[in-house]
């Protein structure tokens, strides 16, 4: 029992925003998940929605799994606050979308060994618990980092609570996460607001005129700029490559077309039905074979005590 | 009577390919339209599909009002072969995407006071006549350029049958219209192919991970690039203005995220309801106003003997 009264949770969340109020949602079936804000307001929110919610922090410490669903600004003050009350064999697991930074916070506080990043591919332009659902994830892609300094123990048991999600995990080296995650999704931001900015200099006749490719092109442009500033400050290396090629292919002519509409097909071929594969746990190689399997494309599908069930996308 | 037994129809549309079919199909319900394509496939396709359709251009031109609805490149060629089979009376439109070198055209044939130049913004990523729908238009935006030399019994006329297809006219002069489509559609289709290319560059594991972000922002990508190619290189110079200003905005910081939102966020409310004006056509202005109207936002709802009754979107 912990100082509430509550019965150890297997799973805490702490911060209940659209990412961790959706897995809070969605863990509270299995009765083995509380949820923690600092925010007293988000609490009620999440207590009347009828989640297990606790008041203090060191609730949602005690718990063989801690996913971090702060913000990545408050990332180093709840470890902070965390840091003290841990048990000895808690996991943690974060859903910032950039890993580099996370991975530093933690292991500032001699938890590297003990973290295990992730990154959940399901934004939307809203935010806030009132924004969750339980259904978020389902199908959609879950980064779960693999570096050297990871526990594979603590990587399983991340895994597969992220498949009771319905999220396809992706295992990834936080670089090749940052690198990635710059041109599919820190890119397509700025790219939506320079576009915008651009396109309403030409008047309100522009505008009027503006349909399908403005209305695509710009809809991320109506996420709160500041959550947008934050997460490309945070990946500035990475997305300023992608920056940089972005504007070569862009002003080297019109070649640019013919390669834009073979990626974007390819990118349809990939979501067609993947192929099944199996991956035996219990052998030395096997961060080496993740870390490969999500450079194919490939993720994780499930998770029990010898095997993971794998799925690999169509070779295109 | 004309030559194969039809009825004079008082429209005739050349170019049954997704906007040229979908006009025939709306005005089909008044029975004053035939249709007429170079490819006989194309012609059985529409007749199949219960339209008239003339087999020879002839015919086609034997109408009021001429409505050129072939590819950019093709339209040289369509109106060397209409030109001498004209009625004294017959007024021209087009729907080609880039406004000044239709003008060229038609100019260069001694047709530029009968011609109005037309753009309907209702583009799909499919083409040909099967993709054709009597519903594109409804309230889609249809740019009607008012040019010094225009005829304005023409630009009525046109409006009027416009306005029957569920459109929005919006008055614009060439030029305009050429900026602002370059800023809302053809620098949209060169983003989305710059965006697939860099993304795709970093591997399966980039599209595995795309989602949102990536799939707004690439999906005009997915238009045949040969058809892309045309109209941006029908557009050069101010697409080429667009793009300068654009990597302007792209590379000089993060500011650009606020003046993004900011934009998007006007373009939502221009969508909001419209204020209702009217115009007396018989006056001096009236150029003059409707180019005014265009650069408002605005548009023409309805045509009568003596008025037009216009909308003017919300000032933001």
């Amino acid at each position: 029992m912990t100082a509430n009264g509550l019965p150890r949770a297997r799973i805490a969340v702490v911060g209940l925003g659209l990412i961790g109020g959706s897995v809070l949602r969605r863990l509270a079936a299995g009765h083995d998940a509380v949820g923690y804000d600092a925010d007293p307001g988000s609490r009620e929110l999440a207590r009347a929605a009828g989640l297990r919610v606790a008041d203090d922090l060191a609730t949602a410490a005690d718990a063989g799994l801690v996913v971090l669903a702060v913000p990545m600004q408050a990332l180093s003050t709840v470890v902070g606050q965390l840091r003290p009350l841990l048990g000895s064999d808690t996991v943690f697991t974060d859903v910032g979308s950039v890993k580099t930074p996370a991975y530093g916070v933690l292991r500032s506080a001699g938890l590297g060994d003990r973290f295990v990043g992730g990154h959940p591919m399901a934004g939307t332009e809203r935010s806030g618990f009132a924004a969750s659902d339980a259904t978020l994830f389902d199908g959609a892609a879950w980064v779960l980092c693999v570096e050297p300094d990871t526990d594979l123990a603590a990587w399983l048991l991340v895994a597969s609570v992220l498949t009771r999600l319905g999220a396809r995990v992706v295992p990834a080296t936080a670089a090749e996460h940052d690198t990635a995650v710059a041109r599919i999704s820190h890119l397509p931001h700025v790219l939506a607001a320079a576009l915008a900015a651009t396109a309403a200099d030409a008047g309100p006749l522009a505008l009027t005129l503006a349909a399908g490719s403005f209305r695509d092109g710009t809809r991320v442009a109506a996420t709160r700029p500041d959550l947008t500033a934050q997460m490309c400050a945070a990946n500035q290396g990475p997305l300023d490559a992608a920056v940089a090629e972005f504007v070569g292919r862009l002003t080297g002519g019109l070649d640019v077309l013919t390669a834009g509409h073979h990626a974007r097909t390819r990118w349809q071929a990939v979501t067609g039905a993947p192929t099944e594969r199996e991956l035996i746990i219990d052998h030395a190689g096997l961060a080496g074979d993740l870390i490969a399997l999500g450079r194919e494309g490939g993720w994780v599908v499930g998770v029990d005590q010898r095997r993971l069930l794998l799925a690999v996308p169509p070779r295109v």
